[in-house]
């Protein structure tokens, strides 16, 4: 994207002479930006603008053009579009609204502009978007009134206007950008090829991204994972609750859906999530100065006890420890500070501290190697010395340059100057407490993300499966116009890729029902079997443990004839046998295919449990090993299953195999939209896991 | 406290010559916060200060002093509090440190400067404490630079260093205060005093607090909910984690410590708990000015779609509501916005909209039943105009004064007037989405906790119990030097109150045992009665479903034996016989008592689960009828108890029952510190429950 970032020269289509419009301010805002290439306005009706020549059409520019900004009404874009390819020009940002987004006429005129598009090869960013900007280019190829600061932040954001209001407001919390990008619809480039260029980006230090919807998830998920290995991704996602309450399909489906699949792909992406605009930026400000802690043990020196008692409260509340200081740190901060001092994290270097004794506690913490981050209170007092503490910190942060170190100076006027002199020599500094601990959060939140790609890698190769076996079944219900399989197909489907199954038959006749019972052995447990039958107990279609040929002629009489009574209209195919399997520990195992991110795995307690305590862990499949551990061992239910109160414990390998035996099977299946193990029973350890019943619905 | 916080006359003792010394300061301060009484600074070594006639000690003063303000060294204030007594002075507030903070010859200062204050009647505020300030008066006795801004805000803070630092922050966002005070170390008067004075006081309209203490729980929670009828009370409580770490007693104890009880607690006083600093001032702001909500039915106008999305996630997951407008208010805004708006709630204006036609929709939405409240988002566009939608606020705020609007402003410089025009006007104004979100949960908080403490008053009398033959029980317990009640005893108690409990005696020998049995019907129970033993089934102390005398006799030798083989220094009183009731769905009952806030009962799931998912319910007692009900219908066991998939509902008038007669129990012998009913059967419908199990510990 070098064209578009770093172009050698730009073609401004849609250039105007009025102050005001859009195409007077984009182009003005290029030339002030302090963009050092050639720029070309164009606009049939005029001759000069804001100094520069015009030309009346693309194609009368005799040099080559990098990047095209096009700003003509909608109607007239395609005509551009045309000459842009014609010209060859490498990118084009359209800025110009009256696309998907009016929907009608404006979703046709997008796919015109994208199939003129990849004629010429044209990439596009928008339409109906703010432009881009590169602060290190320099270029501010947008319409917005601010220019920004130059850093290490880049930021995507679809929300135009969100956009804008943010690049007003960002310079109050002190946060420089590398790169800026308005999304717009999304017709070419999309957040994934933003992604993958930020990553190599080496003026970028972090990636913030506004998004409201995400185009390709699966591409999104494996650019992610690559980046978020070498800089850290943070999301703001809008329209988490929306989504969340549209899904409402089956049962497990409804827990997996939308937000369920969207957290899915953030954890498999390593990509930090946010709910505020403020995380977002408080996070920017720590990782575009500071290093990434080895840990997650804080500590604090602050001059208000208060002050370090909220603090503590909030990171312990968020999941992060006070570092335990090392004895030689707290023997030297009793000889050297005063009595009343507490020499524990927090630290209170209480509230006549000036300055060298700010310096003696930072130094003895910064030292310390059971602290590996920082956090430095300071609240105004009479002796308070806010700008010598905060040219302390600075030097300080540049004798210790592999911890990181946040401030909080809590005030106005009194600290404004000892904070300019923080935001001047890349210390993160915060207004209040809560910002910081937000911003401590997202780095060792990153620093677990870290170890967790690096380790996340080993795949476990399940090689004894029969997908051809399992395919052909499948096949054949779709021969069938089914998209339900019966149970007897479900299990068979789930055996060819080796989970171990009740064994089930289906029988059509009385005769065969006794003769596959007689096989399978009693007792056993006798099913109506019919695709329009989903809940078989309620028709009266289901019986347990028989035990001899009698019952199960009388339980198959009894249930055909219950199922032409209640369910007239229901195809019937017979009724299943199957052998009655020990009772184990009830467990379920789901797998359901998200319309962006594909198929999510879910496990939880079965029974009544699942549904009432939503204890149920989802990843995105195909699961690595460790991925399938951590879906058993981050429910409450293993708890339960590692033996609780003296029970002996369950054979969680057994769970894990299930587990990445599901996995291959839908991502080696991908028509399987939805299925369930519903309950498998887990016995003790070593003994195993078996599939009592087994639900698959495809495409 | 008329005469703190208006004064006709102070003394100010420890007054000094010297800028920068706390006696300088806070005499500096009172003569320019423009306070109108008499002043008398009083120091043995001056003649004047700061152009005052200085007083050797403050007996010389000839006037009346309502108010002395103390600043002299510690070693200096017990004479100088002899003094102020002798003078007949109202109130003292304390600045001096070096009291029950130091510990050590601090604590017994501490002790002496109560008895003299008590003798002569002075009320105390501190020691060890930044002063008070009444913006009305006006008055400024303490020793901080910032004077503050003018409002209905009070704040009690009983962190100095954090009130310092948060009066230079508040100008910041727009708080104006009435009342503000330091509690320091509260040697006499505590938080639930100035809650009492603050109630009643005219000037504030809300009131903040920030403790790490709460002296007298039961009197704050009584001030507190007689407050709260009239105005908001939000809490930042210091030290959540801290004492929620140390309370580990027995396991419902480890649940209910510390941060359990001060939740119960603050539910019953009807007080918002935030847990920063932001929050509470967020919300300080609203309450200022704006209306309470009828409802939590929110209604969003926007020019930014991004930001009607973030607001409404937000919105949503803290379990408000986006209002659903009137098909009048949609009709009327489709007639009047352009095509691509969004009429529907978040009403877009889009990009390009100018105050007008923020007019339209914020009125179409003022008007409209359905929303109770208003959030205004702007985002600086190219045509909009922030001052002149900033105005339109004002006009219609003014129009519609019963509900109330906040305002979302986002950006930096191109907001800036716009804000100072709201501020100025009295409109909440916020830079970012999630705090006037934060602002407005907590209005619609207080306008449900306003609605509750109208309806909660209905107390149930619980009649029919014995206390005395209770009480007698509990004597005989502690004649015997024991904490710990037997299984026989504790059922024996809670039957005197009312409760079902499954008959259970104490046998001393096989025949007695028998005879029991007899009487009380096979099937038994026997276990183990000793006081030493808890964990009565891990030394086989139980024997279940016995059914005959045989039965019985093995049973009560084999628990004799398995007692004193494995507890051989275990106090053994015999086995207790208990009749054997059928099973019931299992829940748990107890009640804890906090040390600052007593009794606190508990309901949950019995079994495993209770643990597994602390899905528990807590409140302090005693209990209305409406607070038993909800402690079993905000748990998810009450979708189990309420018939789950087809399981018919269980007796839940039972189980309030049993919750009434244990509150009523545990508040009439309050020497209780632990009990538990663990399980309590719960029947159908109209069977009933009964007590299988009962542990009570007292003092």
């Amino acid at each position: 994207m070098k064209e578009l970032f770093k172009p050698k020269s730009i073609a401004v289509i849609g250039a105007s002479r009025e102050p005001g419009k859009v195409g007077y301010v984009v182009l003005k805002n290029i030339i002030e930006s302090g963009y050092k290439g050639e720029v070309y306005p164009v606009n049939p009706r005029a001759d000069k603008i804001l100094g520069l020549n015009a030309y009346k059409s693309i194609l009368e520019v005799s040099s080559d053009i990098d990047l095209a900004v096009i700003v003509v009404p909608a109607q007239a874009v395609l005509d551009v579009m045309e000459e842009c390819g014609k010209k060859g020009v490498k990118y084009a940002v359209i800025i110009s609204a009256g696309f998907k987004e009016i929907g009608g006429e404006g979703v046709e005129r997008e796919k015109k502009l994208i199939e003129i598009a990849k004629k010429y090869g044209v990439r596009v960013v928008g339409p109906n978007c703010l432009g881009i900007m590169d602060l290190h280019t320099p270029l501010n190829a947008t319409f917005t009134s601010t220019p920004g600061v130059k850093g290490g932040v880049a930021f995507v954001s679809q929300s135009g206007a969100l956009l804008s209001a943010i690049l007003d407001w960002a310079p109050r919390v002190g946060v420089g950008f590398s790169k800026i990008v308005s999304l717009g619809n999304k017709a070419d480039l999309n957040e994934a090829d933003f992604l993958a260029y930020l990553g190599e980006d080496l003026e970028t230090k972090v990636i913030l991204l506004y998004l409201e919807s995400i185009d390709q998830g699966r591409r999104f998920v494996e650019v992610g994972s690559t980046v978020t290995r070498k800089k850290p991704i943070i999301l703001l996602k809008g329209g988490v609750t929306e989504a969340g309450a549209k899904a409402a399909l089956s049962h497990t489906g409804a827990m997996a859906g939308g937000v369920t699949a969207l957290r899915a792909a953030l954890k498999k992406a390593g990509i930090i999530q946010v709910s505020t605009v403020s995380e977002l930026f408080d996070m920017a400000i720590a990782f575009n100065s500071q290093p990434i802690p080895m840990g997650s043990r804080i500590g604090i020196v602050t001059n208000a006890g208060g002050g370090g008692v909220i603090v503590s409260d909030l990171l312990i509340s968020r999941g992060l420890k006070l570092a335990e200081l090392s004895k030689h740190t707290i023997e030297y901060l009793r000889s050297t500070l005063p009595p009343v001092a507490s020499v524990y994290n927090p630290v209170d270097v209480i509230g006549d501290a000036r300055a060298d004794r700010y310096k003696i506690a930072i130094e003895a913490l910064l030292r310390d190697p059971n602290v590996n981050a920082l956090l430095v209170i300071l609240t105004p007092q009479v002796v308070t010395e806010p700008e010598e503490t905060a040219k302390v910190i600075v030097e300080l942060s540049r004798k210790y340059p592999s911890k990181p170190i946040l401030a909080v100076f809590i005030g106005g006027e009194r600290v404004e100057k000892a904070i300019r002199i923080l935001v001047e020599n890349n210390i993160p500094v915060y207004d209040m407490p809560e910002r910081a601990v937000a911003a401590i959060l997202g780095l060792t939140e990153y620093s677990e993300i870290r170890e967790y790609l690096e380790k996340a890698l080993e795949r476990v190769e399940i090689f004894d499966v029969d997908k051809e076996g399992a395919l052909a079944i499948i096949e054949e219900v779709k021969k069938q116009n089914r998209r339900v399989l019966l149970e007897h197909e479900a299990k068979e489907v789930v055996k060819y890729y080796g989970i171990p199954v009740a064994p089930t038959k289906l029988a059509v006749s009385e005769e065969r029902a006794v003769e596959i019972a007689r096989r399978v052995g009693y007792p056993v447990v006798v099913k109506i079997a019919s695709p329009d039958i989903i809940h078989k107990s309620d028709i009266g279609g289901v019986f347990l443990g028989l035990k001899s040929d009698e019952e199960v002629i009388e339980a198959f009489r009894t249930i055909i004839l219950n199922a032409k009574r209640y369910m007239p209209t229901a195809m019937i195919q017979g009724v299943t046998v199957q052998k009655m399997v020990p009772k184990g520990r009830e467990v379920i195992i789901g797998a359901s295919k998200d319309p962006i991110f594909g198929h999510i795995l879910m496990f939880g307690l079965g029974g009544v449990y699942t549904e009432l305590f939503k204890d149920v862990s989802f990843r995105l499949a195909p699961l690595s090993l460790r991925e399938a551990r951590e879906m058993i061992t981050e429910t409450k239910a293993y708890a339960l299953l590692r033996g609780f109160r003296g029970e002996p414990p369950a054979d969680i390998n057994a769970i894990v195999n299930v587990l990445l035996r599901v996995s291959k099977l839908v991502t080696d299946i991908p028509q399987i939209v939805e299925m369930d193990i519903n309950p498998l029973f887990v016995y003790e350890e070593g003994v195993g896991a078996i599939a009592v019943d087994v639900r698959i619905i495809t495409e």
